[in-house]
């Protein structure tokens, strides 16, 4: 399975089942936990946000943790992917209970963003 | 689990996990296979092609069709995904084995891109 997935990722692009479950780490090397899964806008194919599994023990009370896509660096030495948060900055970012997700409509999508003070890409 | 995925689904964004394994349909409304995942832009985010897993019995044997994400349009009476493509003008599309992807680079992308008379789109 590692195998075919590593076949799946290419030079520019990666596939989708190739982020989900990817780890997250910081810059002080801790993990902060992995990717569930990536939300995109339907019409434009935009990846705005790489959702984090974050906190929880052993994945179970894990919340979700929409984080802009942009900030987001793929490491190869780690196999993963590098954020610049702290564990104390994730906790106070946007977050919901795993099976209660908000409408990522463009108000929830631009207070994301807004948190990291990041401008909200409505258009591309 | 349909109804947690359908809760990561939201007004103007899908979840990648959702998109995957959607079913495809063309407009005679003849089955042409599912999703497999999303190739996306790892620094721009952007998602270029759905690979849909065509042909083969019982899922065996099936090859990679990478379609622009443009061609694919939302039914939600058929809960999946519709391609304007004949059977046939699948068959006769850019494809490769599973386990086998190419490089998804420019030469790539644009190769498929063409075949569909569409527009590489190079720089979002």
């Amino acid at each position: 399975m590692a195998d075919t997935i590593a076949r799946d990722e290419t030079h520019r692009l990666i596939a989708s089942d190739k982020v989900e479950g990817t780890n997250v780490y910081n810059a002080e090397n801790e993990k902060l936990g992995s990717i569930r899964n990536v939300m995109i806008d339907k019409r434009s194919g935009q990846a705005e946000h790489a959702v984090l599994e974050f906190g929880g023990l052993f994945g179970l009370g894990s919340d979700h943790y929409p984080i802009p896509w942009d900030m987001l660096t793929y490491d190869t030495d780690k196999s993963g992917y590098i954020v610049n948060l702290t564990k104390e900055q994730v906790e106070g970012a946007p977050h919901y209970a795993a099976g209660s997700a908000p409408d990522y409509d463009d108000a929830y999508g631009r207070g994301v963003y807004s948190h990291y003070g990041l401008t909200y890409p409505l258009v591309r």
